[in-house]
C-alpha cells in the first residue's frame, strides 16, 4: 500500500529510476472522454530532463496507454500507462551503494524495508514523478471540459521571489517561456544565475512553486478531513522534495489580522464573490468559487558534488561522499508540472466525488 | 464520507457548534492499553474555552466513553466517545442566519448542501475538534507506551516569533504554563499584549503552532502517497484555521543551498544518525529517527465585531456584519492540543501499519 | 479498523452486548433528506427481543440521534446514533467466562486480542446489529426517495422451504404478519413447529433469508471488484451467523446448462429488460434493472442449552459447557432487518457513487 | 475507482479482452521476498485457454514483471505485472457489436458508461483474471513462506459433485491430473461427458469450485465489516461468472440443528482445535486455526452458439442472437486457479494486517 492516491478517481503508480519502466493506472476517469498518448505526452515533455540547467539523463518519455481507451474514448475503466526507462545507467550507483547520501531517501528505506534498491534511489527518485504527470494529464484534460484550468509556475528560487498579476493564463504562457518557468523575465535572469551559481560550485538550491486552479466550481471538497485544502496538502507535500505546503495567504496569515485576512463577501452578477482571496479559494475546506491557490516549497536537489559527511552501512564507519552524475542543480522548474498534476488529480477526484463531473460524459442509452 | 481518518487506526468523527453533543470512533487501539476517561479529559481541559484570551462560552467538556474499554483496557474494538454540549445558545445565530460570515465557511457549505445549520457554524465549527482532541488523547497515551513523546507550543502569533532550544520536555512545560503557550516567557507577554489590543479594536490575530513528535522510531511511512510529511499534511491542514503546514526546515528551504540543507549522516552509539535536522526527521516520506518537526500557520479568528461587508443570501442584497458572540481573539493557543492530537493519530496510524505497534499488547493465548 | 463500511455511504458502528450503549456513525446521506427517531425506531422495532421464539431479553432499543439533523432534515454531514443497553446482565456470563462456547466467537477473539470482552460476546454479539439495522434505515428511507425499496423475508427454516410469487410489496406484508417472517402461512406454521421443537430439547435451528430490492436503477456497481454482488456479498457476509450468500439462481446454477441460465434479452415499454431474472438483477456486476435478489444462508443460534464439549482457557483442561440464559432458538426471522439493512446501505452507497443519488437534494443556492 | 482491492496488500488490476494487454500492479508483498516471473508463470499456465474442453484462443500468457524487485528480492515497492494480448480477434466480434449477449454485461455496461467496448465484452471478460491470477501466484508465494498453503478444484458440475477426503495436498495434486480439476477420477470422467455432451448441442454447464487454506494461524480477519468470511466472500462474488459463496457447512446449514453445527472445542497437542469443521475455519469473522473451506458456484458460461432472443440496441429492435466463437463450454475447471488466487489475495492481505506477515522478511539494519 501507499503508492495510491484518489478517493474516486484512483491514481496508482509504480516503477523505480533504473528499472524496467515507470507508470500508473488511472481508475478511472468518466466514460466518453476524448484522450489519446499526445495528451499525457505534452505534459510529460514539460517535466523531461534536458536543457542546461537540468540533469544530462536521456530520457525520450514516451507514453504508452495500454488499456481503457476505445475508439478514442475513455471506457471508464482503468487506464493503464507506461514509460520504458531507456537511458538507466544503475551501474553508475554502484561505486557508492553502501553510501547513505544525505538529503535522500537510502537510510530511510533500508529501516524500513531492510535493504534498498540503490540504482538511483530506486523507487525513491524522482523518476516515480513521470507516472504522476502521466496521471495528472488526463486529470487536466477531464478537468478542461469543465473549463477549469491548472497553471502552476515557479514563485521563487534561491530567495529571488517574484509577484504575478493579470490573467493566469498570460502569466503561464510567460512562465513556460523560460528554463526556470518563471512568469517575470526580469526575476527569470536572476534565478537562473543563482542556479549556474551554484552548479559551478557543485552545489544545489531550492524554491517555491505556485499553482492557480481557475474556474473551480464552489463546493468541492469533504469535510471534516477530507477537506480540499487538506486533500491538496497531501497531494503536494507526497512529491519529493517538497517540505512545506500553503493555500492563499498560507504562512503569512499569522501576521494578519483578521480584518485584514477575512475577504468581503459581495455580489458579482447576482453571485456570491469575494472581494480578496486570501482564503486561497478555500472556506471550511470546501471551494468557494475563487481561484485555489497553492504553493510547494521545493527544497534544494539533494545530490552535490561538494563532500559531505556520511556512513557506510556495510563497513558501518563515518566517511565522505561525492555525489557524482546527472542531477538538476535545482528542481523547481520540473517540479512545476509535477504540482500542477497532483492539483489536478486532487480537484478531479473531489468533483467527481460531489457528482459535478458525472461518471459518463456520453448521453444515456 | 469525509469524517474519516486513518487507514489502520481510524477516527471518525461527528456533531455540530450547536447540536446535542459531539463525539468520534476510534477504530482501534491494539488490544490491552490501560485506558481511562481521566486519560481524554486531561487533554480536553487543554483545548477547553475558558481563561481572559479565550471564547466565554462555558462548557464543562466532560467525555464519556460508551464502547471499547473492558475491565479497564482497550478490547481492540472501536471506542466510542461523546462531549455534550451544555452551553449551546443558537439563538444568538438567527440574528445573523441569512448573512454570510467573511472568513467562515457559511457560503460554502451552502454551495455543497443546499443549505446549512447556521447554529454557530454547525460542523464548520471549530467545536468538532473536541473530538480530534478526545481520539488524539488515545493516540498519544498509546504512543507514550512505546516511547513516543508529542510536545506543541506557540512559535508565533501577530509577529512575534519565539525560537525555542533545549530539551523538548522542558520546552513543553514552559509553554503549558502561559496563557498563549509560548515556551518563551518574554515573547509569551509580548503576544498576549497583541491579542488584548487586537481584542479592544474587536479584532484578532492569528500565529503559529509547532510540534515535535520525540523517539519516532525510524521506518515509518508509506511511500510515494502515503508518506509520514504527506499525512502530516493532510491531518494537521484538515484543522479549522490552518493555511499552511510545513515540516522541518520548510518554506525556509526554498533559500537554502543542498549543501546547506543536507543533514550530515553521522555515527553515534553505533547507530546511524543525522548532524542536524533540516529534514524535520523525515526523509522519502519516511522517518529517520531523528526527531519529526511540523508548523501549522493558524489565520486569524475570522468572528470579529468590526463590521464587514457581506451579502444576505435571503434577500441576495449586499450588506453589512458585526459578529457578535463569544470568539476567541486568537485561536493559537487553543489550537496546539489540535495540532498535537492530528500529529499523534497520523503517528500511530503509521505504527501500527508498519507493525511497530502490534494488534494486541497482551501476551498472546 | 474493520468496523466501517461503504465508500461515499459510510457506516461505522461500534458497541458491545453488555457495555453502556451500542451505535453507529453515518457518513453520510445527502443533505435535505427529511429524517426523524421515528424513521430509525421503525425499523429497530422489527429487530428488536421479544415474542415467543425470540430472546427474553427486555430491551426498548430507543434510538436518539444525536447529530446532522437540523429542522427535520439531514445536513450532509455525519449522523451519529445510539441505543443504550437497558437490560444488560454480564454477570450472568461470570461462570462461563472461561469456557469457551462452540460456534461462538470466544476462542478466536481470544486468539486475536489476547483477551476478551467476555459479557455475552461483547463486539461479536448479534447486538452489534441493532446499529446495522439504525444505519439501514437511513438507507432505507433514502433510497425509498428514489423508488428504490428494499423487502426482506424467511425463505427456509430448519428445511422448510417456501416458494414466493406475486407482487413484493404484498409478499412482505404476509411475511411480516407471523412470528418467522414468513410469506407463506401453511409453511410459517410448520416453521414455527420446527422452532419450538428444537427449543424444548434445548438446540436451536437454521434457515436461510431472502431480501428483494425492487426498482434499483441500472447501471449501479463497480467493476471489476466493487461489483454490487460482491459488495452485497461482502455487507451480507459480514453479519453474525451468515455462513453462505447467493445472488439470483445461486447455488442451483451449477446444475443449469447456459440456454437456461441465460436470461433472455427483450423489450418493454420500449426499454431492454429480461424476461427471467437468473442473474439476480446482477450482469458483469452491475444492475441491469431487473430486481436484485440475494440470498443469506443463516447457521443454528450456537447458544444451545444442551451440554457440549469444550475447554476451560485457564486451566487449559477439556470440559463441557451448558450455555444458559436468553437467546433465540432460530435468528432468521430477527436477522431479515438485518440482511435487509445491509443491502440498503450497499445500494445506498453505489447509487451514491454512481451519482444517481446525488450531494443535495435541495435545489442549490 | 472498482479496480483495486485489498487493505494493506492491495490490487489494482487492468486490461481489456481484445485490447493491447492486461496487468496488475501489486502493492505491495513484503521487502525480501524471493520472486521471479517464473513463480507467477506456473499459475498463469494453470489458468491459460488450451485443451480440448477449452476455448481455442491461443495465448502464451507470458508474464513480465516491470516493477518492484532487486536482485531477485522485492523491495516493499509496487510489482507492476503485464501479459500482453497476442490472439486478440476483435474482428470477430464487430457483426454482433449492437447486440446484447445474454448472460453478458453488454447491457449493464451500456447503461452505466453510455458506451462500451464490445471487443469480447472489453473489461468485463473473464481474460481480466489473468491479472487476478498473476497477483495471487505472488499472495501463494508470500503465504507458502508462512506456511500457509491454497489449494482448489472443482467440487461439482454439471450437478455431478465429489466428495473429498484426506490430505488436501493429494486431492489437490490429483485433482490437477485431468482436464477437469476434479480430485475424483470417476466424477471427473462423468464431468467430461457432461461438458462435452453440452458443447455438442452448442450449450454450456455450471458447477462448484471448492478452495482449502491449511495452516492459517487463528486470529486473521477484521471484525465487524472486514471479517475474513466478508473479505473472502467480497473476492471471490467479485470473479466473473460467481453467482454463490459459501464458507464450511454453507446453505447446508440451513438444515442443521445446534448441536449439529456448533464444532465441539478440544485439546489436541496442548492447543485449543475443533472436532469438526462446520465454521470452515472461521468464527465470528476470525480464523480460528482450522482449514479455511469456500466454495463458489459458476454459472454455465453465458456464450452458448443456440440461438437466443435479444436486442439489437442501434435500431432498438428484438432480434436473435447466436454467439460463435472461442468459448468453453465449462469454465468451472479454469475458474479453479482464479478462485484460489482471490482467496490467497484475502489472507496475505488480512495476515499483513494482523501483522503475522512483517513488512520486511529481511532482518532489519
Amino acid at each position: 500500500m501507499g503508492s495510491s492516491f484518489g478517493i474516486v478517481f484512483k491514481v496508482h503508480t509504480w516503477g523505480e529510476s533504473h528499472g524496467r519502466a515507470v507508470g500508473c493506472v488511472v481508475d478511472s476517469p468518466p466514460a466518453g472522454l476524448k484522450l489519446n498518448e499526445e495528451d499525457i505526452q505534452k505534459e510529460l515533455d514539460r517535466r523531461k530532463p534536458g536543457g542546461k540547467l537540468a540533469s544530462k539523463r536521456k530520457e525520450s518519455d514516451k507514453v504508452e496507454i495500454l488499456s481503457g481507451i476505445f475508439e478514442g474514448l475513455t471506457t471508464g475503466t482503468p487506464i493503464s500507462m507506461l514509460v520504458w526507462n531507456r537511458d538507466a545507467r544503475p551501474e553508475a550507483y554502484e561505486p557508492i551503494k553502501n553510501l547513505i547520501r544525505p538529503g535522500h531517501a537510502d537510510y530511510t528505506y533500508l529501516a524500513k524495508f531492510g535493504f534498498r534498491d540503490w540504482r538511483g534511489g530506486g523507487r525513491a527518485s524522482a523518476r516515480e514523478t513521470v507516472a504522476r504527470v502521466a496521471a495528472g494529464a488526463i486529470a487536466k484534460k477531464l478537468l478542461s471540459e469543465f473549463g477549469v484550468g491548472i497553471y502552476g509556475y515557479t514563485k521563487e528560487i534561491a530567495g529571488i521571489r517574484c509577484e504575478v498579476s493579470g490573467e493566469i493564463e498570460e502569466i503561464f504562457k510567460r512562465a513556460e517561456k523560460n528554463s526556470v518557468r518563471c512568469p517575470d523575465e526580469e526575476k527569470a535572469v536572476l534565478m537562473e544565475e543563482k542556479i549556474i551559481e551554484a552548479m559551478k560550485s557543485g552545489d544545489s538550491v531550492g524554491g517555491v512553486v505556485e499553482v492557480v486552479a481557475k474556474n473551480v466550481p464552489a463546493g468541492i471538497g469533504e469535510p471534516v478531513f477530507d477537506k480540499l485544502d487538506a486533500r491538496l496538502a497531501y497531494a503536494v507535500m507526497s512529491i519529493p522534495a517538497v517540505k512545506g505546503v500553503e493555500i492563499g495567504s498560507g504562512f503569512s496569515c499569522s501576521k494578519m489580522r483578521g480584518s485584514e485576512h477575512n475577504d468581503a463577501v459581495i455580489l458579482k452578477d447576482g453571485k456570491i464573490r469575494f472581494e480578496t482571496n486570501n482564503a486561497g479559494g478555500i472556506l471550511g475546506g470546501i471551494s468557494c468559487g475563487e481561484d485555489i491557490v497553492i504553493r510547494a516549497a521545493i527544497k534544494p536537489t539533494p545530490s552535490i558534488s561538494i563532500p559531505q559527511k556520511t556512513v557506510n552501512v556495510e563497513t558501518m564507519e563515518e566517511t565522505e561522499i561525492v555525489v557524482k552524475g546527472r542531477h538538476d542543480p535545482c528542481i523547481v522548474p520540473r517540479a512545476v508540472p509535477v504540482v500542477e498534476a497532483m492539483v489536478a488529480i486532487t480537484i478531479a477526484d473531489l468533483m467527481m466525488l460531489q457528482g459535478i463531473i458525472p461518471r459518463s460524459l456520453i448521453k444515456k442509452h
